[in-house]
This record gives C-alpha cells, structure tokens and sequence, in this order.
C-alpha cells in the first residue's frame, strides 16, 4: 500500500535528518539543537528521539577525534528533566577512541538545566557480517495492511502536534484495546513502524524507533504518560530498507515503577536493535 | 546443607563491604577504593563489582546532598579498560536530588586513566511494596545440593586469586557442559549464588551478582573471556535473605559482539534484579 513511496536513502532532507541536525558551537564539544513537536508526546520530545539528537553529536565529535565510528553499539541515557519543543544544546565529551570502538558522554541541555545525559558506545557497522548465533524468530504481525494506524490521540493526552504525520505506527489489532478502553491485559504491544516520509531506517534512526510505541502498560490500563527514567539501546545491525516490526514488552511492575523491553526486526528478518527501559508508571487501583 | 551459617545482615565487616567500601577523599567527591581479587576474573575485576564500588560512592554523595535515596534503582555504565587490583578512586557529580530519586554519574580512575563511566538513579526500594504485575515465574534450578559449585579454571582462565573463597556460584548440571569441552549449545546459564562468609544479599549486592554468571556464550564454545562494552542494572527490589537464583542468556551473536541478559530471584521467588551487557565475543570458526 506504500507503492507510491520511493524508496530514499537518508539524504538530510527528510525530517528525522533535519530534526536530528547539530551544528557546531564554540569549541567542536558543545552543538546547536532544535527539538522537533514532530517527535515527541505531550509536547515532551520522545526519548529514544532525543538519545538519537544526542548520538549525531557524539558521532560528529568522535569522527574529529579521528575515528571511524559512525554507528551507536551502544546507547544509555538518564532522564533528568523533560527539555520543551525547540533549541537545545548538547555537550559531548570523548572518552577514548579506540580501534574497534570508542565511548563519549553527551549531556542535552536547555539553558542551564541539564534534561538528559547518556553513555555512548560508537562503531561501525557492517551490513554483510553474518549472524552467528539468534535464539528467536522475529515478531509475528499480520501485514501492515491488516494492523491499523496508532490512534492519534490517546486516554487522557491531548497531542499539541501530530506524530503521525512524521511517524506511521500499525498496531497489530490484538493489541489495541487500550484505545476503546478495552485493555488485553497483557503488557506486549507490537506493530510496524516507518517514517512518513520515506526516510529509510539506519542505525540513528533505530534509536528512536526502540521508544516510539506506546507504552505497554496501556494494555494493562495504566493511567496518563510513562515518563522513562533510564533507557539503553544496543543496535545490532544495520537495517535493511522497508518497515521495521517493533514489539515492547513490560516484564515487571512494582513500587510505581515498571521495566520495558523492546526489540526491533528490519524487514531482512534481522533483529537490529534492542532496548531496555525504567519508567515511571500510575496504575489504577484494584477493584474490590 | 548452609545450616551452620548464621544467617547475616550486612555489618560492614563481611568482604563484599570491604572490598567496595569508599573512603572520602578532598572536597567529597572524590573516594579512595581498594579494587579485591576475590572479586575478579584473571586478575580483571568483576565489571558488576566495579558497578557496586562506584553506587556507595554514588550513594554517599547523594545522602550528603541531603536526598534519602541509598538504592541504585539503575546503573548504567561503560567499560573503558579494565582496572588492575588495588587502589582506585570514584568521582562522582550529582546531577540532580529529587523527591522519589536522584541522579549521579561517576567515574572509576586509576591514575589518570579513566576505567568506567556509570550513571546512576538511585532511590530507597520498599521491602513491603507489592508486585502488581510480574508475567514470568522464576527460572526453575535443582536444589542447591543438586547443583554443583562453579569449576575453579575455565577453557583458557588462569585466577590469580580464587573466587569460589568469596562467592559460591552452583551452576544446574544442565549447564555446565563447557567445564569438561562439552558445550551444550544453549546460550542459557543458570545458578545459584550466595557469599561465601554468609553475607546476605541487598540491593548493592545485587549489582555484582547480575554479572557473576560465566559468559552464556561458554555453552556455545566460545574462547576466552568475554570483556563486557556496556551494562545496565536494574533493582527491582530488596531481596530476602537466603540464596539467589541467577540466569543469564544470550541473544544475538554478529560482528563480534553478543548481548546477555540476566534476571536475579530472591528466596521468596520476587526479581529482584535484572541486567543486559554487550560484550565482545570470540567464537570458534564454523567446522566445514
């Protein structure tokens, strides 16, 4: 149904590129942001976008100190406070440049406030190493033409601007009782996720992606956002064009506090990135 | 068969609170450590121990500053080079104090050589806090007796020092096959483990034991050590006295790298602790 999409390569022009675009500032440690509405709920930017924004910097500042590392292995970030919609600054320090990998810390910053500081892990990628070992298969969906669109807007959240027209989530059907009200009961949400626009999925892109579906406390009727405390990402591979298949998982609730798990298949039957995260979560009281 | 063991509180005199015990340093931000053998693998200390080291550091640092949060919730960190027995030091900068918890990153050094960067959220876990959601059982061991302590020397690893003195780790029969050349092929450890001189398990204990499993990768026959790129650690709760069980599994084998993930059980069967590492991975050549 995507048949009158070409199918691009990231060129800077699309709007993950250009929402993503650090400039250098001062010294070549500190970048110039702007935040988009495109990539964030409630007015609050996504994290797994923001870890991407973070990881362009860290990409430009290890590839001055002379290595070729262009690819996030690795990516772990705390969540201090939510920055708003618009100009941000990151400020990166490399660690170590090594031969097979180098690690730098960016900390995103909106004003004097520091909103988000991560741990990075750069390589580089190579789209034809074989998988050596892989216990699993990928995630089961039925066609995206079989799994509708994400509601836009979503219980008790009022959307200043609309993902949908950046990103386009499919649900699969099963999972997407949360939305009339009607939760499964069980925390495992899963669906197709591409841009809008055409921008094909690489390695940055993947890190955004492991954070953008809803989460899966919605199916369990948890209330209002899930704010993450901590999010880590590996990505494992460089993905091959077309869709990627997302499922997110919840493993455990306890003290207002829930564990998520995300793993991401491209449309090679790789999986290609994989994610943890530790968020806040307000669910409702039992019924008596 | 541990019944002459008095079952303990951590009295700061066991050798895990020894040997990550801080001593404050200058403006106190700075902590001298004294890095234990017993902790290490071929002389190169455990990376979930270095993680514990550097969370009293954090802990203390954050209860100076007046928060009440002695629990690292998360800790996420990666590994730079890997320190040698004996002194350290931890910086550590608080990035933020909040009401339910508080972040802080810290740096282990030797010399002037920065060894391990980590962030951390740490907050105060409530014993008494219901599970409202948990859709796994634990992981299902032979009784302790029926599980045989972890073999001294691994394909390739000479210890300096012997860790089974200070933990005792019985691995299910099913999975020790790499001890005698016999991989079994699942890339799925699992075990029991306790301290040896009756410590009993918290939450900062928690974070070495999420890493004191043998590489998965071992039943698969892969040679030699397993270096750790990036771990993170989630605490999920305050463990009950008694023994852990412990399962560590691996996901995904490509370019060099694998991935494993780890869940910890207390004896009242809640996870306490669940973790993911990348890490490099030498695996024999396929035989034609």
């Amino acid at each position: 149904m995507h048949s009158d999409r070409e199918p691009g390569t990231p060129t800077g022009d699309h709007r993950f590129d250009v929402a993503t675009a650090v400039r250098p500032h001062g010294d070549g440690t500190l970048y110039d942001v702007e935040l988009d509405g495109g990539f964030a709920n409630s007015g609050r930017p996504n994290g797994g976008y923001l870890m991407a924004v973070m990881a362009r910097a860290v990409a430009e500042s290890v590839g001055r100190d002379g290595a070729d590392h262009p690819d996030p292995l690795s990516s772990s970030a705390v969540f201090l406070r939510p920055p708003e919609i618009g100009p941000a600054s990151v400020v990166v320090e490399v660690l170590r440049t090594g031969r097979t990998a180098s690690q730098a810390r960016a900390t995103l910053l909106q004003g004097d406030r520091t909103c988000v500081e991560g741990l990075y892990i750069m390589g580089r990628l190579d789209p034809g190493a074989p998988v050596v070992f892989d216990d699993q298969r990928p995630v089961h969906l039925p066609p995206e033409s079989g799994c509708p669109p994400m509601p836009a807007t979503r219980p008790g959240v009022v959307e200043p601007a609309d993902p949908s027209e950046v990103t386009e989530i499919r649900l699969d059907p099963a999972v997407v009782g949360f939305a009339s009200g009607t939760p499964s009961g069980q925390a495992d949400i899963r669906g197709w996720v591409r841009f809008t626009d055409g921008r094909e999925p690489d390695p940055l892109a993947l890190l955004y992606v492991a954070d953008v579906l809803p989460p899966a406390t919605f199916e369990l009727g948890s209330l209002g956002w899930v704010p993450t405390l901590e999010l880590t990402t590996y990505v494992r591979g460089r993905p091959a064009p077309g869709p990627l298949r997302v499922r997110q998982w919840a493993r455990l609730i306890r003290q207002g506090i829930v564990d998520e798990r995300c793993e991401v298949w491209d449309s090679d039957d790789r999986l290609v990135a994989e994610a943890v995260q530790l968020a806040l979560v307000h669910m409702p009281p039992p019924e008596n």
